[in-house]
């Protein structure tokens, strides 16, 4: 029965994956640069997008948003003017709790691909699934909060582990907290030594200038020709 | 194809909730009171139960810690001296993101049901998935941190619709935050008209006096003889 089970899962792994790769090939069609952004429910993720992506010089962007229902963070971002295209995953029971490659393929063609440079992914808050599926991306961003508390790089490595960049949000709390941050980056370096990451607070702006510099070497990198 | 998929997640809900009613039963023979005990990662479950478990007059408690990886919740119970089982779901490649009633029925040998009055199932940190698998459990409680903002029960609807009470938790942060307490709750109601609600903060311990005589009377009712 287990090994059933593991060959199931392999196999919808493998799937996800040839669809990624179509996705990918679509995304390198129109030399566009692409986000995944992962994280807890309620961590940050449209604020930061909301901050990040105002006038980000030179570099058109866009988002698609993933959630189970609803299109409450899709609207918070129209004030951006930028393209913003809603993806709602709740075709099944309590719907899914990830995008998948398949996912955003079906979103596809609602969105502007010629006229954008950037495009982040903005995916379901949930530290597990999300970080299972490939969708097409360039770089995987992940979001932890300091309300969270330092062990969640133990208790959801894989998530830790498969990103570019974890962006440390909410550290205008930090002393209302008893947060311990060195510890949080030893739980981190510990599942992924050395991974890059960046004290920002969404709320009052400190770090953001970092992490729009982050994205417009992220956009000089990728764009670059070979 | 889309037929086919509901189908199968159809099945996969029949087929747990099978084993859910035969967890249901072993919990039945043993007259014991069960709580599924849900939220998103870092919202204060754990810090809640090590506040309301200590010392439960006349209710003899344990807990069946779910979670992808590691022992770090159940570690920090241990100081409870309370029966307390560890319950990992990474068998698969990133882990399952909830308990399923397979899952729990697989721990329940390593508890000594016989000797207890009251189990709370500590459930993976996730906001989706949890809310469609039944365990066998008498009530769903839910975790809701203000620091995630007021948007979630719009966003995470089945969850927030299936539980018996939500526990509103870090209050002890409201003045360092710009959240609408009066604006969560209309959310709450526009998803579960009326369902009972606690302010609480597990960190200063105001509002688990509350929580711990909801728990007494929960015993209460459910050992009552019928």
């Amino acid at each position: 029965m287990h090994r059933t089970k593991v060959r199931v899962v392999e196999d919808a792994l493998d799937a996800n994956n040839t669809i990624a790769r179509a996705n990918r090939g679509d995304f390198d069609r129109h030399e566009l640069t692409v986000v995944n952004l992962m994280s807890a429910p309620g961590a940050g993720k449209t604020t930061l997008l909301e901050r990040a992506l105002a006038d980000l010089p030179g570099v058109r962007a866009g988002v698609l948003e993933g959630d189970v229902q609803g299109s409450l963070d899709a609207d918070r971002l129209a004030g951006l003017h930028i393209p913003v295209t809603q993806l709602n995953t709740d075709a099944g029971f309590g719907g899914e709790c990830h995008l998948d490659a398949n996912m955003v393929r079906s979103a596809l063609p609602a969105l502007p691909l010629e006229e954008l440079d950037l495009l982040v992914i903005e995916n379901v808050g949930n530290l597990v699934c999300p970080a299972e599926f490939r969708v097409g991306e360039d770089v995987r961003v992940m979001v932890s909060s300091v309300t969270e508390g330092e062990d969640k790089p133990l208790k959801y490595p894989l998530m830790f582990r498969q990103c570019e960049l974890v962006l440390i949000n909410k550290i205008d709390l930090l002393e209302h907290l008893e947060f311990d941050l060195e510890l949080f980056e030893h739980h981190l370096d510990a599942v992924h030594p050395g991974v890059p990451r960046m004290l920002v607070s969404a709320r009052t702006g400190e770090g953001i200038e970092g992490w729009r510099e982050w994205l417009l070497e992220l956009r000089a990198r990728t764009a670059a020709p070979v």
